[in-house]
Order: C-alpha cells, then sequence, then structure tokens
C-alpha cells in the first residue's frame, strides 16, 4: 500500500473516509483507472486492500491520492500477483482491452466486470481466459454521482459464473470469491445474486427506459417552467441524470444488451398506440357534434 | 352555512380543518359538485365562505360533511345570489354544462373556471357569458392526490380576463376579484399571474408531456422490479401518478390545448432521432471491425 506517499490534497469526492476493515485483505488489480475504477478502487483501499491501478493513461497522482499504487503496463500489474483482477473498462473497449491484455497471466486468478450489461461480458471472459480463472460478473448499480457518500442500501448485482473446480482449489476459489464479495457486503449493499441472463431482461425494462425516456425528453430540450408540477420535476431529475453519462454508455445499453431493441420498439409502439387512443377519442368525439 | 347541519363522519380527505378564517366571506357557488369541486369546497367553506354545490347528481350528503349547502337545479343556485360562480365541469363538459345553464342570470358576478387548459374556457366563457359578467381564468395545479394535507407552496395560475369597465362597477368587480383570490393566498398558493396563452404553452412543455411520459411507459406495462435504479423509481412514481388521472383529462389536455398535438410530433421525433443515433454508432461502429 501507498501508505508512506502523503497523498497530495484530494477531491471532495476522492477523500478517504473511515470504513470498516475488511477481515481478510485481498491485492486487487483494476485495469482501467478512470473514473469509475477510481471510484471503486477508493473504497477498496480504505477498506485496507492493496489496491494497484493499470490504465494508458497517467492516474499515479490520482492513485496516491486515494491510497492506491498504479502502474501503466499490465505485466507489471501481474507482477504484483493480484488475488482479484477488477475489469473496469467501458462496454465499449472490454473487447480491445482484453485483445492486448497477457490474459494467460490471469490464471488461477479471480476476474471481475462490473459493466452494466451481463451476458457480454459473460460470454466473452468464458472465451478468452484460461479454464483456470475465477469469473464473476457484477453490476454495481450506482456511481461516483449517486452513491458519493455511501453505497448503504444500493444494489450489487452479482453472478458466480464459474470457479474452478478442480478439489482443493474449488474451496480456496470459493473463499476468495466470498472475500472479494465481502466488500460490498461491509458497505452495505443490497446484494442481489442474479444470473446475467435475468440481470440483462431486468436492466432492458429498467435501466435503458430510463436512459431512453432521459434523453428522449433531452432531444426536446425540456426546461424548469414557471408552473412545473411534481411528476414534470420528477422528469427533468431523470434527464439531468440520464444525460450525465456519456452517450457511450448509453450506446453499451443499446448494444450489447440482446433485449434493448425490443425495449425500443415497445417504447415507439407505446407512443403511437397513445396517440392512436387519442385520434380514436377525437374522431369519437367529432361524431357526436 | 350549513353550520347547523351535524355533519356525518367525514372522510380523511374531506376532513374539516382548522384555516384562517377569510377576512371578507364571500358566497361562492360551485358548478359541477364532483371530486374536485368538493375539494376546492371544503376549503372555501373552511374559510368562512358560504359554499353552494351543484350538480346532476346527489351529493348532498358529501356536501354537508364539508359544511357546503347543495341544490340539483342551477336557478336554485342562483337564487343564492353568489358573488362568485366557480365552474368545476371537466374539460369535456364544459360546453355542454354551459349550453344547459342559464348563463343570463350570470350578469353582475364573477365566473371562474378551473380547468387544465385555459384558452379554451377563456374564448367559451367570452362568447357564452354576459357582457357585465366578470371574468376570472385559474388552474389550481393540485388536486385532491397531491394536495390533500396542504395548498402551501403549490402553483395557482390565475389571468383576470375581464372586469367590467363600467367606472363604479369596475371597483367592485376588482375588489371581488382580489377578495376571491385572497382565497387562494391564504392558503400559501404559489401565485403565478400568467395569459392564458402562455399557460397553454408551458402547460403542453410540462403537464401534457409528463402524461404523456407517463402513459406511454404504462402502456409498456412497467413494474418495480428487484434491480430498479433510483432513476427508474422515478418514473414509475410518474406512471402511478398520470395514470390515476382518468383518460378523459389526458384526452382534454390533448384536444383543448393547441400546443399538444406539436408536443406530441415533438416526442415521436425525439424517439426517432434517438435510434437514429444508436443505429448510426452501431453501423460507425461496424465499419471499424
Amino acid at each position: 500500500m501507498s501508505s508512506a506517499v502523503e497523498p497530495p490534497a484530494p477531491s471532495p469526492t476522492r477523500a478517504r473516509r473511515e470504513r470498516t476493515p475488511h477481515p481478510a485483505p485481498q491485492t486487487i488489480a483494476v485495469v482501467g483507472f478512470g473514473n469509475f475504477g477510481q471510484f471503486l478502487g477508493a473504497t477498496f483501499a480504505a477498506q485496507g486492500h492493496r489496491v494497484v491501478g493499470c490504465s494508458r493513461g497517467d492516474y499515479a497522482d490520482a492513485a496516491a491520492a486515494i491510497g492506491c499504487e498504479y502502474v501503466r503496463d499490465a505485466n507489471a500489474l501481474l507482477d504484483t500477483k493480484p488475488d482479484v483482477v477488477v475489469l473496469c473498462t467501458s462496454i465499449m473497449s472490454l473487447s480491445s482491452v482484453l485483445a492486448r491484455f497477457p490474459v494467460d497471466r490471469l490464471a488461477g486468478r479471480l476476474v471481475v466486470d462490473v459493466l452494466s450489461v451481463k451476458e457480454y461480458p459473460k460470454g466473452m471472459l468464458l472465451e478468452v481466459l484460461p479454464e483456470s480463472a475465477d469469473i464473476l460478473c457484477t453490476h454495481p448499480m450506482f456511481g461516483p454521482e449517486s452513491a458519493n457518500v455511501s453505497w448503504a442500501g444500493l444494489p450489487f448485482v452479482y453472478d458466480v459464473v464459474r470457479l474452478n473446480s478442480a478439489p482443493r482449489v474449488h474451496v480456496i476459489g470459493k473463499q476468495r470469491c466470498e472475500t472479494f464479495l465481502d466488500i460490498w457486503r461491509l458497505e452495505g449493499c443490497t446484494m442481489v445474486e442474479m444470473e446475467c441472463r435475468v440481470h440483462d431482461e431486468y436492466a432492458a425494462s429498467t435501466q435503458f427506459i430510463t436512459h431512453t425516456t432521459g434523453r428522449m425528453l433531452a432531444e426536446l430540450d425540456v426546461k424548469t417552467t414557471p408552473i412545473n408540477t411534481r411528476g414534470y420535476e420528477s422528469l427533468l431529475g431523470v434527464v439531468d441524470n440520464t444525460t450525465k453519462d456519456s452517450f457511450d454508455l448509453y450506446y453499451g445499453l443499446y448494444r450489447y444488451n440482446a433485449n434493448a431493441r425490443a425495449v425500443l420498439d415497445k417504447l415507439e409502439t407505446g407512443l403511437s398506440a397513445l396517440r392512436a387512443k387519442l385520434e380514436a377519442a377525437e374522431r369519437d368525439e367529432r361524431s357526436k357534434q
């Protein structure tokens, strides 16, 4: 740990806070150390884990400020012999990051993804990782915006996709996975164990609908007025939150969730059906006049 | 006032509460004594006004329970010599209610409407009322669901459309109108003086958008899931609130607000534009592979 390093003035969102120390600290490699990687890394480190970030950019100062180490080379990262490797790339870049990663060196480790879609990384990790790598697919349903102060009560969805079945190794791997899950339990997350397929069905009906609605309304350039209703205020909140996220994330939710297209179809059909009802009522009214 | 009448056990939403007494009580006729008419009448009466409801149905008991009188005949209503006649019909029935109302007997009175669209009743009242009737068009932007406990801070939109210009009469009419507006000021409403035309522009961009979004999502049969995001919870709230209102109200917002069709067009265009952006990003991604 970089406890010997005097951290530069941390930004308020990255400030180290007192956390319940984790009873069994791990060495955790974080691949992709952007906004979300740092957000997770800060809490891992605050629990007492050794956290080593790795990205192509220079995040050494940012890492030091939150009690993490930092390297720019994947082999240097793996030289730290991490128990767990957390992939914190965007949906869009997962494939290219893995293509240039020394995946053979992930043999015997626990590999975790944290993407907002789940079937896609599950399939890819099963395809490219060595058979002895354990796989845990997760979706922490919060981020720096929504969980700056605390993760308590926020949903952490996970699916233990693969544990090495060799008898003695299996017990150790299972324990390592539980130890990693304890991080989220310690923070008070609502733990939701759910198959990747089921996650994607729910996520299309919730997260993707919400982002689509927010972005549809943003296309209309909706604004606050002197006569906002409470319902309208709620919609303005949704527009604000969804447009704060990048278009790339939204595109990822669409492109890499097999259910998203059907939801988009249903929204279009729903809006048309509603208009048809209004127009039918209008014809009905006119026919009575 | 029916203070001699022992009210039957009032429902919780209609219970008489202590209110600041109005300094200049008026006699207020309420035409249309359904849910919304009773909601307003209860507060008028609690402030010390004499309130006389009138509808085709039998609401005598409901009226007594909230300190109001009740008649079923428009002539009997006008025999009470009301200072103010508040039209509490639905948007859809305004025209037919006025067609069978002895409108000539509204001469010299203040006539108020409370509909969620404003240009439509303004035009109709200017057309059918005697010239000596004053006209106040209003939109209390709340109802029994959203303002059961208090009206404080909720928007009351109004437009003094016409005051009889005869010199002495004008002063009296203006005072009568201010006295009526004091009802809403006493309850702590946010008073928003706004032309009917401007109201309808804002309302199409806020209230109609909100109802359309809620009803579009209701067409998809959206439900709570184990992995709701906060934004999705907001949308579920909007669906719940907008579908509690009748389809007739929604249809009225569409049919009798000249800006509603354009908003519906914009929503359809917004959704198509969003889909086009996703599909363009998809083509772009594939062309790079």
